[in-house]
């Protein structure tokens, strides 16, 4: 195996992890930022360093069109293109895809780029082999993606081509020597909100075996409580001893929720989205750096996280800069809320270890009090 | 004095220089880049720590509106606002309300804001109080600042009230404890390209009595001849031992030249707008970097310059950051171009002291060989 996964600690259902990989190891849970075109948003990757998450994640869709993976491939892939030497997991591209009206049939799906309108083929093979040239850690098997709201045989036809395609992207890794080349490869289970579902697609996609195991199609929409019954009819079709990955979820509440019941990698392009809009993650909750309050507020942006990479700016500096459009308003923002993110699961690895993680989750549910806003990913 | 100037060098006209200041000291010929809205479009303050540059402008017409002097002054001026320690130099904001069509007479001139059409109204006084309450280590009279295409009895009357606003603007400047607060004030010559009067403006700027003196009105799309014309009509009538300062120039092959004239000082938006615009300062001139040749480029921006900020990245990455919109692009090019740029001005530094200025020159005028565009300010 190319990745390795110990039980470190446990509270309850959560656990505290250790991922081991050629690369090298980190712990969990944890949450990777969203480097969609080999770049988190605003950020350089001397910026990445700084912040130090252990895996930042880039979308195969976006590579594959720009710049191509044979560009990523004769630059290194992923890590020598972008010089960043820690680990990278990419996603199948079937979000992005399934959100584009593609025509899907079992072989694949064909969809128009949203760069130039060209036509392209997406099918289980051909997402493994983009995957291995862009070099990355952690591989995601394609998956089929429908809307939450969509009704019982569109899920019920997803979850079966998502089993075959996953059977299909796992030979294909094996056969093009994805182990060889040190990466490791994650399938993905469906089911829309239909626990039965669910736990079928998790039965199935275990059976072929994997590396690790992502949870897909949740927190796109559907109301909180039934994303969290989808969840909790997943994971105990889940192998304890290997990692399982929420895919688009980053609101703080549902972080440490679903670490509460034992998910141990997130990845959400919240934090870097509610940054360009302004809105900086604190322990006060959300907090809009436009507000007139904060035109003359000498205090850091959040009073109580003194390690926020710009914690040395007063409020009143953040908010003129925002105000005037200057373009390192932004950059500041996502510094801040992946700091932010990143020390909550720092966080809740403690909390784990000493068995206080429910005292966590009371403290994260008082300070984002407010109704989580659906995430978007 | 609140500042204090030494030649160290010579070569030709051109002088190796200290300034000495209640902040500290720093070496000349530099340039000084542009941070309008009290920050280095693209950058933060740490970026300009790590650029070091040994004075940072920043706009007074800019910081008035947005977000108003007495907000910055109760940060603790620029540097508590920002954060930056190094010197801030700020403009009269003449060159900005009179591109703004003003109403001019003898007292001042009255324009609408191009933030919100709010009526405003600038005195010699006004700015001076204006720039004390942004706390500046360098502080401009104001100046009238007339199109290089206007006529003589306009530039007459620019030079005339140029003239009168200065003898207010140092009244002033003493009157309300400048020198106390630890700042210096230049005033600014006019003139257009007329040499005579060039050399009147110069003459009566000097009797006036500042810690420095600007070149102002020129590089405003005015053949680069005229320019220099004007420049040479100038710089006799400065006195030696105080600095020089040529407003609004920052293109490679003006820059050495006029520091071969005996310019101390220089700023521009050039490095800044241009990197936002994909084209980078490099030894083998402009380099644009969505030029599709640096597709799978694994070189750095300038080979020629190992010491670039950015020097870590392929041309490919940058490329694919430039042309998918990452905001990370400007800020990268920001970066390379202001090292660029004050890396010329060491080797400037160095030429004057090693009595090589004309080669390096030659190696500018080479590297450079296409005509300069007119530079922005």
């Amino acid at each position: 195996m190319t990745l390795r996964f110990e039980v470190l600690a446990r509270d309850g259902l959560a656990r505290k992890g250790r991922i081991t990989t050629p690369r090298g190891s980190f712990t969990t849970p944890c949450f990777m930022p969203v480097g969609t075109r080999a770049a988190v948003r605003t950020l350089d990757t001397a910026d990445l360093e700084a912040l130090n998450p252990s895996v930042v994640l880039a979308n195969t869709y976006h590579l594959m069109m720009r710049p191509g993976p044979e560009v990523v491939q004769r630059l290194g892939g992923v890590h020598g293109f972008t010089g960043w030497s820690g680990h990278v997991l990419t996603d199948s591209g079937g979000y992005q895809v399934f959100s584009l009206d593609p025509k899907v049939d079992d072989d694949g799906a064909v969809f128009k780029s949203t760069y130039d309108g060209s036509a392209h083929r997406f099918t289980a093979e051909r997402v493994v082999d983009v995957q291995l040239q862009l070099g990355s850690d952690i591989q995601m098997a394609l998956d089929v993606c429908p809307p939450s709201e969509a009704p019982a045989p569109v899920q019920r036809l997803a979850v079966d081509r998502t089993a075959a395609w996953a059977a299909r992207a796992r030979r294909r890794f094996l056969e093009r020597g994805g182990p060889d080349a040190g990466a490791a490869q994650f399938g993905i289970v469906q089911g829309g909100i239909d626990p039965a579902l669910r736990a079928e697609s998790a039965v199935r996609t275990v059976e072929v075996g994997f590396e690790g195991y992502a949870v897909g199609g949740l927190s796109v929409g559907e109301p909180r409580d039934q994303m969290m019954a989808a969840l909790v009819a997943t994971t105990p079709h889940l192998p304890d001893g290997q990692p399982r990955y929420f895919m688009g979820l980053g609101d703080p509440i549902g972080l440490v929720e679903c670490v509460a019941l034992g998910v141990d990698l997130f990845d959400c392009v919240l934090p870097t989205r509610l940054a360009r809009h302004g809105t900086a993650l604190t322990w006060e909750g959300r907090l809009n750096i436009a507000n007139s309050p904060f035109a003359a507020d000498d205090r850091p942006i959040d009073p109580a996280f003194p390690a926020s990479p710009v914690a040395r700016y007063p409020r009143a500096y953040l908010r003129h800069l925002f105000n005037v459009d200057e373009p390192s308003a932004a950059r500041l923002l996502t510094l801040h809320n992946v700091a932010w993110l990143l020390a909550l699961m720092d966080a809740a690895q403690e909390a784990i270890a000493a068995g206080s993680l429910d005292q966590l989750r009371a403290e994260v549910a008082d300070a984002w009090a407010r109704p989580a806003e659906s995430s978007p990913r």
